[in-house]
């Protein structure tokens, strides 16, 4: 099938530059000694998972058990769910699933270690604890330091619990629009990350690992000589949002929804894709072209209602009623998760379907 | 099992006050003597569309073929897709449809017109086809006067379709803050519609049924003398922009999201519940209270990232790591459409599970 016959709303993959994509961050990764583990929270797809395993990844991460279960369940060995797991009815569940694939989650609280090893213990399985510092997003995390060497203490000493290192992420850094910012707040994170590791080392504790980074800062976190674990997610697709923030990213956007014009008036356009086929949250999407690709100057999408999005134009054609749009996505991960397939395509023509399996999985 | 209970993020819908509000609504149609087509791509659930239609409702409108499918699939007999359909892919699954149960659908493009009668030719089917008018959204729709009577005028010549009147629904005035801005928009819409529909009855065509209507305005349409049938969805669940819309809205907040505290400082909490489980389109959510609804004065969900949702509070105790919160979603219809279930608790306990069986049903 050609692209421009796929239905729409639908997310169609560019495969040639996804692949450079791939390619390009795990020649990285390769060249500075770090480990990869890219983020699946992202794509939520066995398939691009797989894809980043066999390019030397060594597993990946997510945010919950549900999507831990959904990527084991598809043959990654190595998952990493980098975000706090709380209540027993989810901590059995990794628990199990840790029975049969390496499984790791992040602690910032001395009660919920006691009750993932608590889980553990019951099903059997060792499970792999990262204590998550705040490496200065104020969002989940310990302070770096003294509170950081007492939880890996405690997590140290429970059982079916393997201390592993630090989770050391900075989420809002990846967003700052300019290098310096970047720069400044990952310096601080850095910062924070080696004191925390060398207390815990000056304890006793072995710190084997000390991972985060994401798609806007991977580059700082590997130099920085104290990270050795690199968990970017967005470079596989891109969005419009990282496009805005570094213009000079070597990553390509890969990842488009594919939009019908639904009515027409002499001012505007009016296409079937609103806020449940992209998300808006980091402003409206782009118009990448026409079905094909070739670029449309001048178009813009403006306006987004739950089922529609208006495009105008400051000079160019307005597309025609029936005719399709490619749009870059303002956020990627929450529009990801709002559609059930990936429509691969290559040279024009539809070339691999993958089911998005873990979309919706919250839990 | 009790709501405290359910694992999070959870879609959990207080049945009492849902029910009231379905029933509050059908009294009111059934008083004013108006038609009443509940919105279903508001809730993409079989089991709602079922109890509007239980209590009186004509059927259901959506604004998508394939959640017609669901709904038609699922017994609704009458559904009004209140949208445009283009595209022969999507014309030939409608027409089909038709086959089965009562099929509407909107036009605004005599092209498209003749596509929809093409398919419906070509199944032995009839559609039911509405020409939509601008009501004031600067939308999809033809301009209200001569332009909707040509197209009506196409619509009535073609095979295969019954020309049912005007769809005049202005999404932009439902959210207008004010009763003086939403009066005034609607009744620009009424009057668009009237001289609309009196130019097709002069040209000697029957012009039945003149719908339209959200959850903000419906009152204006009724007592307009011009509209006959009401489409209203959010009045059902309710949310946060429809709250600060109208203080003084009879419907209550019948869903909620409930959420786990998965992280604390000493300042704030954070909940597993970001932007792939509520749409902050319209705002952040409300906190209403704990997981068996208990208020929780002074704390608020101030920042939502992918996975995470912030809560602070300006003096009231911050919620403990493991406790479950309720949230008002800031935007219903894209909040539901991030989950798979909903969960109706009563008194405290669940006592209904429904697929939201439409969820991303875009095509």
């Amino acid at each position: 099938m050609r692209v421009e016959d796929v239905d729409t709303p639908a997310l169609i993959l560019e495969l040639a530059p996804f692949e450079r994509n791939l390619n390009r961050m795990a020649a990285f990764a390769s060249k500075a000694g770090m480990r990869l583990r890219p983020h699946a929270k992202m794509h939520k797809t066995p398939a691009v998972a797989r894809r980043q395993v066999d390019r030397g990844a060594v597993g990946v991460c997510c945010q919950k058990t549900s999507e831990a279960e959904v990527l084991v369940d598809a043959g990654i060995e190595d998952v990493l769910v980098s975000n706090q797991v709380v209540g027993m009815a989810k901590l059995k569940r990794l628990a199990v699933l840790a029975q049969r694939a390496t499984i790791g989650l992040c602690v910032d609280d001395a009660s919920n270690a006691r009750a993932v090893s608590a889980a553990a213990v019951a099903a059997g399985s060792l499970i792999h604890a990262y204590v998550e510092i705040n490496a200065g997003a104020d969002r989940c995390g310990v302070a770096p330091g003294a509170a950081a060497l007492a939880l890996a203490v405690v997590v140290a000493s429970l059982p079916n619990l393997r201390f592993m290192g630090l989770q050391a992420y900075h989420g809002g850094a990846q967003h700052l629009r300019s290098d310096a910012e970047r720069e400044a707040a990952i310096a601080a994170a850095i910062d924070r990350a080696r004191t925390s590791r060398d207390l815990i080392r000056a304890a006793g504790i072995d710190c084997p690992v000390i991972t985060g980074a994401g798609t806007g800062t991977y580059e700082l976190e590997a130099a920085s000589g104290v990270y050795n674990e690199l968990q970017p997610g967005s470079y596989a697709f891109m969005d419009a949002d990282y496009g805005r923030n570094q213009a000079s990213t070597p990553y390509e956007h890969s990842l488009f929804v594919l939009t019908s014009v639904m009515s027409r008036s002499p001012e505007h356009a009016v296409v079937d894709c609103g806020l449940k086929a992209h998300s808006v949250d980091s402003g409206m999407p782009l118009v990448a072209g026409d079905a094909g690709g070739r670029p449309m100057p001048g178009v813009g999408y403006v306006k987004a209602s739950d089922e529609h999005g208006v495009i105008t134009s400051s000079g160019g054609d307005l597309p025609a009623l029936g005719s399709k749009v490619r749009l870059i996505p303002g956020h990627i991960d929450p529009t990801v998760n709002l559609h059930d397939w990936i429509v691969g395509v290559r040279d024009g023509m539809v070339a691999e379907l993958w089911p998005v399996t873990a979309r919706g999985a919250m839990w």
